[in-house]
């Protein structure tokens, strides 16, 4: 029913907005030029599927196609990272519009108003801050966040003035009409390649708790210092990183990561003296982090107390995980298994947009199969043949949501 | 016997030569003004002794007390690393000039002729190379470490012939006349301290052999990724380094330290994909470094296989310990009995000229306790009576020799 090639060729085209020909690199960054190309081009496929297209007050673009005070939201984003590829966010914004073109071409007229929406500033790339539309639109953004600023010192309120936008009405309550909001995007993991499966419905966005880590030991001589009487911050730390990493291998669906780590003084003849790390840890419900958080806090103090070595820890971060709706996942896999395919439920690891939208409705992502799980990269790839079967699918949810 | 009042006097004023009021730290470095000034002021305290004293080829401040064809010397050095300290070198040096100087007043004719020396460069500060002095002496300099360059790209060949040396005789047979080298020396450790013990006889140098080893996983997302399907360079990395610690913990005498990791990409939510780290292995016994390392590679190798990672190393320096003479061992630990303390053998884990002269002469070496084993800093501290005791036992030690 969808036409495929036409989806295709949006997104190329999409995709050679902002495109650093040496690279192959996609750079489209909020309130630029190259963002603003990319807004009028989809507005014009917007258009062409039937959609009027409206602008709201933090710069969502917004498509909406039938009519009511209930809407389906689709949405997703069409900023980058820096080089970044060509179906991150991109994938999700235009297969929506897909749909729709399809359902227009069909006459379908939908029972309530579908809404497809490219958020505003997903990535945070520009200001070092990111989910900003989605923030808005769930009365989450604060007057203080859009005084943050990018590299030329410029703000997000600057920016958005530069870009013809009233100054932000913060009064203005969080929307209440939205019944779904659905999210098609890509895995950026490898979990669905492995499975052999071209997509996947999210059970939920898990979000990280940020802990930074630093282990002070003894710096001493490494020649001289025999090995009972070591206070080795590195031996505590890799002990402690392996102690994290067997707490998770035996936990089902969450994961942590320690993914910085700097020794000091770092020299080949000196015992490590002070070690510090982060630690990413992440699952889709929160009393289960709080659970992991407390247990890895007290296995780590276990070894610091057993190896003479201080202990002390901070948190860098601490962002709410988001569950997706029961109903909406069942309605994914229903539309999944008519195409023949196993319906396969997994976890999104990275955040996104829906992550925000929870808080004022119900939410369901598809995840379509990444290849090598790479994403934020130029080599980030998702093949035709996954992207026009998980646009089907996503057709077939909403249609059946918009009887 | 000896004047400890005047050791400590010569101790503390040669610490001023070079000294940072700032910090409290020694800078003497080779062909420097300073290390002029303080091989000025050595030479006084030489010739006060009843030495005679004369340059070598390479710059070695030698002081030459009675007479005959063999000589028992007495050594250690004056430079210092940068802020180092008032001991580590130092004390070897005026030690030996106390005991030559209480011989002479004893009007002690020895056997043999003794020779206290300074020997140039042990730090390697300036050319990043040390131990200049005795290699020379030993016969293991060669031309081409004389053309290493200091950060101004002097080299060591220029700064000699600015210091109004000769040209280098590299035709010159090594020594062989020297039939007992015995150096007094700051543990730099703390395994006297921890022994109760103010002294310990040095068993051998141990040496190390540095490796390099780098362990390449796939760098992911760390939200993204599940735990069983990662290829975390840093999980090995950890895994392997407690392998390394078990090791050493089981071995004794050995040590072995990894003082040096790097982690990329080395971002919070970002699994490393590649981590290189260094491993310091010291023993005083060749054969078991060459077990041990070949048992840790093997170990390392394993853990890469069983981790999905990929495992390389290389080595980075490769030097030889020494073992000390039985004989001179014996007679310190007499000497050391002498004064109602118990003989105490441990290995030294820093490198010694008397590691090179061990390759032309029968070695030994007294050790003095380290407060809190700190050296190459301006805290390093040994205490008065440790350092008269020591010089006591050294002046035993070398009466007994040259009777």
């Amino acid at each position: 029913m969808i036409n495929g090639e036409r989806l295709l060729q949006h997104l190329e085209d999409l995709s050679q907005i902002g495109r650093n020909e040496a690279t192959g690199g996609v750079n489209r960054f909020s309130f630029t030029s190259e963002e603003k190309q990319a807004i009028e081009l989809v507005m014009t496929y917007m258009e062409e599927a039937g959609m009027v297209v409206t602008i709201d007050a933090i710069g969502n673009l917004i498509g909406t196609y039938g009519e009511g005070n209930e809407t389906i939201m689709l949405g997703s984003h069409i900023d980058t990272v820096p080089e970044g590829g060509k179906y991150d966010g991109a994938l999700g914004v235009l297969a929506a519009i897909e749909v729709v073109h399809t359902m227009h071409a069909q006459q379908l007229i939908p029972s309530k108003k579908i809404q497809v929406v490219a958020f505003k500033d997903e990535e945070g790339t520009r200001f070092d801050f990111g989910l900003v539309g989605s923030r808005a639109m769930a009365g989450l953004l604060t007057e203080g966040q859009l005084q943050f600023t990018d590299k030329n010192g410029i703000s997000i309120e600057e920016a958005m003035k530069a870009f013809q936008l009233s100054p932000y009405p913060f009064e203005q309550p969080p929307r209440d009409d939205i019944k779904a909001y659905l999210e098609m995007h890509i895995e950026q993991g490898k979990v669905l390649e492995n499975e052999g499966l071209p997509v996947g419905v999210v059970t939920g966005i898990a979000a990280p708790v940020w802990l930074e880590i630093t282990v002070t030991g003894v710096s001493e001589h490494a020649g001289a210092t025999p090995m009972p009487i070591r206070q080795d911050a590195l031996t505590a730390a890799s002990e402690m990183i392996l102690a994290i990493e067997q707490l998770l291998n035996n936990t089902t669906g969450s994961v942590a990561t320690v993914g910085k780590l700097t020794v000091s003084p770092n020299g080949t003849n000196v015992i490590p003296g002070k070690v510090t790390f982060t630690i990413d840890l992440r699952d889709i419900d929160e009393s289960k982090i709080n659970v992991l958080e407390a247990t890895i806090l007290q296995q780590l103090q276990q070894i610091a107390t057993r190896r003479n070595v201080m202990l002390s820890s901070k948190v860098l971060q601490r962002v709410k995980p988001a569950k997706t709706d029961a109903v909406l996942q069942q309605q994914l896999a229903t539309s999944i298994e008519k195409q023949g395919i196993q319906p396969y439920f997994l976890v999104s690891g990275a955040g996104h947009d829906a992550m925000n939208i929870a808080e004022i409705a119900p939410i369901a992502m598809l995840f379509v199969r990444s290849k090598d799980g790479i994403s934020h990269n130029p080599l980030e790839y998702s093949s035709a043949e996954d992207i026009v079967i998980a646009t089907a699918i996503f057709y077939d949810t909403v249609v059946e949501l918009s009887k």
